[in-house]
């Protein structure tokens, strides 16, 4: 059983709708229509400490990635965040007075940013931690995931930063490294760790692209699963070299990585991947926030890279 | 450590809020103001399987819980629900299609009971069942929990029997009674036990009753504990007697407990708990729904029941 089998399932059993949802299941955040200019977006994410919160993170550092993986889905939809609401279940270890003001430190820090106000919650006693978020955001004009024939998709800033963090936290928590080499080769790519343990979730971009884009979602997943949401593109290697940082080149030649495939399975980047025929416009607009780069283009019909089939890649839970 | 410490922490540390913010934490939902005329309201309710959810619970039953839950929380501040999210954790033995579909079947049923339609969700693996879902609602008037000097305290329904339907299921769990024991019970009391696992949620009450009464609240932890939110009343015996059903009497004195203390007990009953100054224009307006009950009044200052001071009850997490 997998995620996409179990999504399909619960597609299938969920008929009801009514006329003001413009968008359910199926992009980074359903919508709800108030009326022609006042649209909210809507959306959850959830966080199992096992599953998705490496043990080298600090607990301020889990309240803002929290915050941020909501907020980004909000931030894909072209949308002002508005409101955030965290449920939690804490078990005996993080039931503390430190812990807790830690996390809500990092959430407060991270609101602030977004100018996103967490405006309540519940808190329960579980065996583990588990943190569920969910968020609400205001627009005139959503944006979904898809793109028109010839426009050009791009991605903000950079990618691959998180899967080269991750390599090297795997490589310690499964002992293939000691401590003190960790803790080397942290400090030898600073940046690589800091996108895991600090992601940025991009609101203004969002925002300010909103009117010159045809189609966004935010890079949760890896690059490789999300652009299939755009179902017809060709990707270009040379330009995605592009957007790659000299430190996660650096990371891949030391650790003999294929760079284009960390790029495609890199998740949890929280840059967003958009569609427009206004490129320069959108570099523009964005300049003082966030770099674009170019990596394909929306085509008739098929996936490819550089003229072959494309191959994918990006996170699928398995049972 | 308990639930109200840990909620003050939080309360302490989230400084951050914007215009846009009527109400954060405090109340059932946040209250978020787009314009004099809409406000959003906006709730979460997480069920983790080892502390919420009984073991005879079926799937469907589940599904429709965390529905009720959330939904409830919308109907007690007067508003209509908009949209739910389902935020899962699932672990290998609730992977299955039977399981899933039977799930989210009632949460199909009950969102169109309650004409609020199920938008999408974060699907993840974990070790065991955890629910979180989130709500949210629309209004021109969203209702607190408060209450103005002189008004009615009158509760939806009736109260008392998920206390009864705990009492048995924990006979039956901790084996103080056999399994036929406890088919024979539950066949004695079905009332009881229908209100443990189907209860259901006041929504067009909270939205009929929106213009005449002043404070409004749910009962999701007790009235022993809801009723303090409105700080100051008095409660009468004989009137909370009369909201009490023959069948809750009946288990009472065949288990020897006090039924005033059930019912200040009795938690997850999503009746509304309400304060008004026009008893009988609210009595009228939902009568083709629910029967309403006066228990007490608002007063200047104290808590008291039958002129002793009141003793509280209801559900507090601790760790």
């Amino acid at each position: 059983m997998d995620e996409i089998t179990i999504i399909e399932i619960i597609k299938k059993t969920l008929k009801y709708s009514n006329n003001y949802i413009t968008k359910g299941i199926d992009d980074d955040c359903a919508v709800i229509k108030i009326n022609d200019n006042l649209y909210l977006v809507f959306t959850t994410d959830m966080m199992i400490k096992k599953t998705h919160i490496p043990s080298i993170f600090k607990p301020y550092e889990i309240g803002g990635r929290i915050l941020t993986a909501n907020v980004s889905d909000i931030a894909s939809m072209g949308a002002k965040p508005l409101a955030f609401l965290l449920s939690i279940s804490l078990s005996e270890k993080e039931a503390n007075e430190n812990f807790i003001k830690e996390l809500y430190t990092g959430l407060n820090d991270f609101s602030k940013l977004y100018d996103c106000p967490i405006v309540g919650g519940d808190t329960n006693k579980g065996d583990e931690l588990i943190l569920s978020g969910s968020a609400i955001g205001i627009t005139d004009n959503p944006i979904y995931r898809k793109g028109n024939v010839g426009d050009w998709i791009c991605v903000t800033n950079d990618l691959g930063r998180v899967y080269c963090a991750l390599t090297l936290y795997y490589m310690f928590k499964d002992k293939k490294i000691s401590n003190s080499e960790f803790k080397k080769l942290c400090e030898k790519y600073p940046k690589i760790i800091e996108k895991l343990r600090k992601p940025i979730a991009r609101v203004k971009e969002g925002i300010l692209m909103n009117k010159y884009i045809s189609g966004c979602c935010d890079i949760s997943d890896g690059l490789g699963k999300e652009i299939k949401y755009f179902k017809n593109f060709e990707l270009y290697e040379d330009k995605i070299y592009k957007l790659i940082p000299e430190d996660v080149i650096e990371f891949c030649e030391e650790f003999n990585l294929n760079p284009i495939k960390v790029v495609l399975n890199s998740g949890e980047e929280f840059e967003l991947l958009f569609t427009t025929s206004k490129y320069n416009k959108v570099k523009d607009i964005v300049k003082d926030y966030s770099k674009i780069y170019k990596i394909g283009k929306i085509i008739e019909k098929g996936q490819f890279i550089d003229g072959e089939q494309f191959y994918g890649g990006g996170y699928i839970h398995k049972w």
